[in-house]
């Protein structure tokens, strides 16, 4: 069981939601950060943005540079459990954003930064070939309810705008899209025929419905792509190989890197932060932290220079597929040539030969990547190279970038982070069996495989489980001899031995 | 599709099996490592044992520092694909073992060593409140099916004999057992009732049986047990709390530990390999890397050299619950206290939150501690702290360990290791479909994902699949760039656009 509460900040309509666990044993209840949004959607921003007024440049970069700590920032400082000054100076520094679409007055602010805790995204998105608007706003729903950070809404195919302003409309976290797929469907989806116009028009379209963050692959330039052409994998993002084509069939320089600037003045207008996008990924172990990764991360950080002069928000795009011993190195230069701007990786997956698990490949590959200092990861799903995630896989892969994340945290050393941990394993010492589903990451999951082997009530307080039954268990013997210890450890031998029929005596009959 | 082949050594009776994949493309197939044993069991192993004779030593120690290259030795090496020379030097430095009891002659040979491929071992065994013995030896060919590389018959409660005798005689991988559990059936349950005869007798007996290496927690002295009194999570290991308790009780020394050189003698008669217990690993991430848990190592250091001076194969057992950050600390002190003697460790979990995804949780710490050098990952099942594993849970367990263990083979240069990704990220980028299902861990699970869908057999070779449909596919894109490339960059960009229309010719309808 988990009570939704609210903390409330300086101002009456500052509202702070966090899933609150309470204990059996008379502890204090635990608060969980909650991205679960209102049952109905709420313009809970709507004032704040009105106060400030419309302007040329309404992003939290702006204000931050300028000392001001916004409504926003503080929700986001309160959910972290930091400083308000702190989410400030993050974002002043470009080591974190904020992404707050003015338009998109339903989000709950958070932040994006490797000083606060560790963020997720889940891909949700129809395509030509499979799902319906309602499908993906359901996902959307699941995935925040299982912890979702953040949402991306992929779709290609038809019906892409009216499933965007179903998922806006609906979400309380922030909405990312890639604008380069909507163009291209404009176009009767040929790349060649894509233009600046045509990708401006549907970004000014994409930030009027109120989209909080754009991947731009404006790092692949014409002079990369021959760079990615010896991989095993070729080029596999959808949007690099999209203006890869472009570039090479126009043999000009990318759209995207000419029009940069402009681009940043549109961002200004909404507070649509950048996602830089990796469109050079390895796909493949064998192309990991090769030279087309690294030549467009490098241009990256060009842009990231550019987007800061606008005072637009930025965070930049990762890998993919990287082998463990080479994860490190991309987050180090990522840091160093984009400027301390928030990394933002897909996995990495550390092995190729799992389909159907990446999940954990991947999630393996995102843990370590966060540690060293990603901001946010992109989810993976079981479904990734094999097909469109369903609502199962969509838990699945939240659930994992969960455990991947927070793992980070505690790495990391998160000020609120171990005392989730602490707190269910105290529940797990002292048997506490419904406190320790109830701190789960998924609790209906951890009770029903609890009830597969002792389903009846009585074993909910048992003092023992099914692995070692009751004759066996370690965390009793345990008690006793913290019991024990508590005595004095010169205390006689005897007494243990007098006292210890009690410790094994079983709990129910054998 | 698989097929099972045998590649023959220096003699025709050592016939090595592999897991061929065949492919379509007409390249060379694919040879994986193979674990699922014969159909039917076979002693595989009685004519070299029978050649060496008995002995009071017949540990592969021994041989090895005698300069003697085994048949078990040369099996071992022709399935990493590396010398033989290298496996029998790993050994008689103490870097390596190999299990292979002189009564297992079943058991097809493989070497755990920070040098060759990281291994994975799945526990299973019956309980007193579950499961039967028939169970337990469809568990044992159903881990060793998904790739588990040694087993460990954990039983409680009655039958633990028989279940053993039942394991043994079918299994072709290595076993090992913790022999504490059954000495502790015979005096009834109560550890105060314990003693160096019962002990030694039940390993006798278990020697005799055949099993291949068995866990001794000979580094749980008295004077450690006040150290884990203060721990959130106490002593969760359960031969680890029976001694404890037995110090305690009787406020002496381990008999364990005063015991350790005739344990050696008896080991030294069988080739008993020791898996030195770590019974003060912490149970959560608060108690990680704590002063109980590394007394005991430097203990288990002190018993290796024992055991060496015996030339009894030595390996050590590590945590448990270890954040992220604290993982290469124990890898280390391990290396160092230990003399190099190989690392066997239970994941870590990397954090406590995921009850239900410990597989997950832990899948990270164990690719990454194998990273740092650990040789063998105990597996950690999705069931762990909630219930015994069933099917489902021990292969869930035993994927996410072979994903975790060849991330780490990546990460370590593993000279063979690199050819299965690359081959299975050919076929992916060469859209041959059943090629990268047959190359997968789990070949099932991946062409079912896939079927959900494209179920149509035309999609197993359509040039896309469901994540982009056939427009948008970036797989597609790439290969045209790459001819493009092949072209010289020179070429004219009227070429690409002429030819472009192909690209995107819808395979299938939209």
């Amino acid at each position: 069981m988990r009570n939704k509460v609210y903390v409330t900040g300086s101002r009456p309509d500052l509202r702070v939601p966090f899933a609150e666990v309470p204990l059996s044993d008379g502890s204090a209840p635990v608060r969980l950060y909650d991205t679960s949004g209102p049952a109905t959607p709420s313009p809970v921003r709507r004032a704040w943005i009105d106060e400030r007024g419309p302007g040329t440049n309404v992003t939290q970069l702006h204000y931050a540079r300028r000392g001001i700590t916004t409504p926003e920032m503080e929700f986001a400082a309160i959910r972290e459990g930091l400083p308000p000054a702190l989410v400030r100076e993050e974002i002043a520094a470009g080591r974190a954003i904020l992404p707050a679409n003015v338009n998109h007055p339903e989000s709950e602010p958070m932040v994006i930064g490797s000083r606060f805790l560790v963020k997720v995204n889940a891909n949700i998105g129809t395509s030509a070939v499979t799902s319906t608007v309602d499908e993906e706003v359901a996902k959307l729903t699941w995935a925040t309810r299982w912890g979702a950070d953040t949402v991306m809404d992929l779709s290609t195919g038809r019906r892409i705008r009216e499933t965007r302003e179903a998922i806006l409309r609906h979400s309380a976290v922030p909405i990312g899209t890639v604008p380069l797929y909507e163009a291209l469907e404009k176009v009767g989806g040929d790349p060649v025929k894509l233009s600046w116009e045509v990708f401006r028009d549907t970004v000014i379209e994409q930030a009027e419905q109120g989209v909080d963050y754009m991947t731009v692959h404006a790092g692949v330039r014409l002079a990369h792509v021959p760079l990615a052409a010896e991989r095993i994998t070729g080029i596999v993002s959808r949007g690099g190989s999209i203006m890869a084509a472009w570039c090479l069939a126009h043999h000009e320089e990318s759209f995207l890197y000419t029009h940069f600037a402009e681009l940043c003045e549109i961002f200004a207008r909404y507070d649509v932060s950048f996602s830089l996008g990796d469109g050079l990924r390895p796909g493949s172990v064998a192309d990991a932290n090769d030279a087309a990764q690294f030549a467009e991360l490098r241009t990256l950080g060009e842009l990231t220079s550019i987007a800061w002069e606008h005072d637009v928000q930025v965070m930049i795009e990762g890998p993919g597929h990287v082998p463990m011993h080479k994860i490190k190195e991309n987050v180090d230069l990522q840091q160093e040539w984009c400027h301390e701007a928030p990394f933002y990786t897909l996995g990495p997956l550390t092995t190729d030969i799992a389909p159907a698990y990446d999940h954990i490949t991947s999630a393996i590959g995102a843990a370590m990547i966060a540690m060293y200092g990603t901001a946010m990861l992109c989810y993976v799903t079981p479904k990734e190279h094999l097909g469109l995630p369903d609502r199962d896989d969509v838990k699945a892969g939240v659930i994992a970038y969960k455990i991947a994340a927070h793992a980070a945290d505690l790495a990391k050393g998160h000020p609120t982070a171990r005392e989730w941990d602490d707190a269910l394993s105290r529940a797990r010492f002292e048997f506490r069996w419904e406190d320790q589903f109830n701190l789960s990451l998924d609790p209906e999951t951890a009770r029903a495989y609890h009830d597969e082997t002792l389903p009846a009530a009585p074993a909910k307080t048992a003092h023992f489980c099914s692995m070692c039954g009751p004759k066996f268990c370690s965390m009793r013997i345990s008690h006793e001899l913290k019991e024990y210890a508590a005595q004095g450890m010169a205390a006689k031998s005897e007494e243990f031995v007098a006292s210890g029929g009690k410790v094994y005596l079983p709990v129910v009959p054998r």
